[in-house]
């Protein structure tokens, strides 16, 4: 019904879904299988995250990733927690509130340049312990790459952990574009994770060629309570679960995670590379994932809209949020490339 | 991974993707398409529920039946709202405290034989209107059809409606079976909810051979009001929606929805005819829809369940749920059967 | 304002103060005591508690009996807890559905015969553990004296604990009324709470003389964690403690709530003596605390309710619910008598 | 038990109760009265709310001032709602995430100097309209007096109606110490509330010399639904509220509020006045209400915490707050001036 070989720039999400993992899914189908979890598919899955994460980490396989944040948060907190978090967080802006209704978690936001928090920001509200005004800041959550497209180095989270330990808190790390940080460090992704102290993890799936998955991943063993029942009650518990882990499979088993993050990234700088040197036009932040946030005139950002579709990221002065996937084509970067360069000089 | 030969009787959720389903996903692949619903295939799917349900229905895909229920339940519901169901209601008895934990609605349970209910059974809840010590029954729950495997007729609905509306309450119809009932009924699907005064529905399609996708069927329009955040809030809006939606169509732009319904039911009917006089075991309900409640001697379900895995469901003297699929064979049936016939007479 | 002579039996919160705790009241006013129960009365009254309830007692004076109950359940439940109650419990029938809006929590009704749970009725619900379909069932919550004015003994209550324990499941005693139970009982407070193995209480002041206050009282130290970031996210924290904490020293130091109690109890007795052997009435529960459950012809009701204001209980047949306080007097009950002695004559 | 001849400034709620208030709950005491606002006092309380804030004004007396503030924010957002406040509002700061716990709203929070919001503040948040991303913004939240100390005049008021109400949103005022801001205005309180197109009101009791008691007050007649239901839910409904409102009866028929806050403010203005050019030490606000918000170097700060308990305001800079109160007098004032100048230099 549509035309398949459009594409555009507005979201990792306007992709569809990677031939290997639409080939993993059909074979996954026929006969019976357990549902909620009980397959074979989801089993192995497990083994295949232990292999990523380390001997500890245990997944549980959701459905969005707004599910899996107030899944993962659920997990950490006590009812009477809140969450330091980048007041561009995810979690804060684009979940319509979801923390806060579904479990009751008041976020507590400081500024966070190009996306990333620092232990000075976090410790602006991560106060006020003992206090029983205060919602008690028991959790960090950072996100890895950042909404901004900007991703931490190993020591700057542990560092963030570090602090978050000693003050008793655990930190949450939301990797809905988890395997663009380990293309953009080349490293394995506990290096990153587990191995940097985080406590428990989203993992997503969607954004890196996935029809719909996305993933908890607890990391500390302590966490690990109650997971299944939150899941249900958080309505995120699929069904017929071996569409989802046959999926996570086909990404995770190989190198498919890497390789499409890669090539999303590699876009992404293709971009940049080709744009940031255009007149008028500024990228506000280092491309090391998959998302380019520019400030160009309103004029030229009006004309590119009329072109292409793409969503302007509020803030005090609007930015334009470019974002590659890993069916973008060199070509596709030559199109959107001329058309800013038609737009800026019009 | 698995054996697509093999197939039981726990559930219709252990089946697998309808061809004709998998392939519309396929189909929907490649090129970019808007994420959260602003796909073509979303578009065309709220024509395709129009068509099945009335000018003024208005669907909002979903992602599991817990997830239908709980917006659908928010759209009807006040703060301090309560809803009268069935003590046998999915709501109350599977979804593991959603409604009361994401929504904060109190459910308020009667008894009902065969799991349907009445006038008479909703009376002794739907009471105590203006008492501000009451969370106000505002909702009836109906199920169509039921955990137990019955089905409302529409005259059995209407009655229902219409007390409801009398106290101005309205009804929300879990559908998750809802093709199930329709085949048994032999009438189209408006016929028995919004033509009979049904105001907001539950649609399943996970159970009748897709691979993961449910709806939120909006039939009062005065109902059709922030659907849109409440979904997104409760975690249920996905972002490559086209693949829900393309499913969908494939469900129901043709009779899919009809054959596949008609079929299980055939199957439980089948199996039915071919067990009810077995000597020790009884069916315990009108077999309608596809699944039959059976109490059978202990040693026979011990037997039973070494062979086969089905659901014994809980009260006060357990009874073997056995269901049927789209897929479910006459030599399914068959083998069932023979086993039965064994346990039992050994 | 208004006539301090007349008093009727519509509850044991149409009552006043007595006079003895608004002394304490007025005696506790004058300068400036830290608030939020820094002061010196609620630091004494912590060891008033432990006085009656055992030295792990530990007090969280709160401000409603709705505010109790939620913040004790809150303490002994997880997220994803349920609580096995009564169907004529407050906490189902009386809170506004506060136990779900507020913290989540599902209830799980049993009938129970005068208002008494037992171990046959708790074992209906107390079930499907490790069932992540299932909201967990973790909690036992009982009334003593129960909404149908009758009182468990200690060994029914032990019997409850037990069972409870032996499937990690934690006992809370809705104790809005517990004096009266205990001078029913003729035992020390601890002896059907502590020493009977409860965990959890909700302490009532109100009802028996208090112009307000009500306390969560921790008797397994285990539950004693984060109770006071709950109450003040529950907003049962109150600024001017000292207040509260003056009326219960007043009511807990000496005797005055036995005393209360025991006449309140007195007056129900005298009332049941007086009128259960009048045709066409039934007493319907055996009168243990305060209130009198009632079956009478609906024109002598009629003709009651022109005179007194009484509350009928909802149910399959409204029976009148008459209480009794620590102020009625005998000569109130003469004319309740008389009048009951009128209707039913007429 | 303590010496009523200690005042300090720590918080206005350290305070005890005015005598003419615990006159009038003693003379509310006696006999038999309706409980849950059925009774004559708070029949009269709420003419007396008519008479302050007109005609359509409708009050629901409730516990805490977190009480009064989440029930009005429900009674304002529907389920998907944000509220935006300042930064230093009680609701963000002060009542540990009752808000978004209670009532699954998400705040969003603006710096706000001197803790008066602007429209241009407001705007930073109030965005996104029609994005089912984001936690609508239905309600902007204002405090009068604020938190430091600082009052809004009608004219500030009526600009952020006005914004607010072009943009679909309703405004809240929080109240607690509207008695404040009113005898620094020289206003009647409808002149910057009702007439200022605030739309629903927390009005505080506790902190101007009652014992224990807010409200809600409601100015556009549209919120008017469910209040009631939601006051109990949130386990905010008094059983004998005859005390609550015959407290508010003497403070709020005659001039006794107004008494009190023009007393508190005169004291806290001669404190300023006699604390101002001390060198070392700044008074960082305008002093228009009760409070001071005083930067000192940190050796006096500490000499001071030895003799006095003060609360120091959280911040990038710390900062010492003084409050004073009805009862708060000329001597104590002295005292205090007089430690300061000795810590200042020391």
């Amino acid at each position: 019904m549509h035309d398949a070989d459009v594409r555009g720039f507005a979201s990792d999400n306007y992709s569809g879904v990677h031939p290997e993992i639409l080939a993993a899914v059909a074979a996954a189908n026929g006969g019976h299988q357990p549902s909620y979890g009980g397959d074979i598919y989801t089993d192995r899955l497990r083994e295949v995250f232990r292999h990523h994460f380390g001997p500890d980490a245990r997944v549980y396989p959701v459905l969005t990733g707004t599910g899996a944040n107030v899944i993962a948060l659920q997990a950490a907190c006590d009812r009477w927690a809140s969450v330091v978090c980048a007041d561009s967080a995810h979690i804060h802006v684009d979940e319509c509130g979801a923390p806060e209704k579904v479990a009751g978690i008041k976020l507590l936001t400081v500024p966070a340049a190009g996306g990333k928090l620092t232990v000075d920001a976090i410790r602006r509200e991560a106060r006020g312990f003992d206090d029983e005004h205060r919602a008690q800041p028991q959790v960090v959550s950072l996100a890895q790459s950042t909404e901004l497209g900007t991703v931490y180095t190993p020591a700057e989270i542990r560092e963030i952990t570090g602090f978050a330990h000693e003050h008793n808190m655990l930190v949450h790390l939301d990797g809905a574009r988890l395997a663009n940080a380990a293309a953009h460090l080349d490293l394995p992704l506990r290096a990153f994770t587990t191995d940097a102290g985080v406590d428990i993890l989203s993992f997503g799936g969607t954004k890196n060629g996935m029809l719909l998955g996305e993933a908890v991943v607890i990391l500390n063993p302590a966490l690990d309570r109650g997971v299944d029942y939150l899941r249900k009650a958080s309505m995120q518990l699929a069904s017929k679960m071996r569409f989802i882990s046959a999926q996570f499979l086909a990404l995770l088993e190989g190198d498919l995670w890497l390789r499409n993050a890669t090539h999303a990234n590699a876009m992404a700088t293709l971009l940049c590379e080709q744009i940031r040197d255009l007149p008028g036009l500024s990228v506000n932040y280092p491309v090391q994932a998959n998302a380019l946030l520019v400030t160009l005139p309103e004029p030229a950002s009006a004309a590119l809209h009329e072109r292409f579709h793409f969503y302007d990221w509020a803030g005090p002065s609007p930015q334009a949020r470019w974002m590659t996937t890993f069916d973008t084509t060199p070509d596709d970067i030559r199109r959107l490339v001329k058309a800013v360069e038609t737009a800026l000089t019009a």
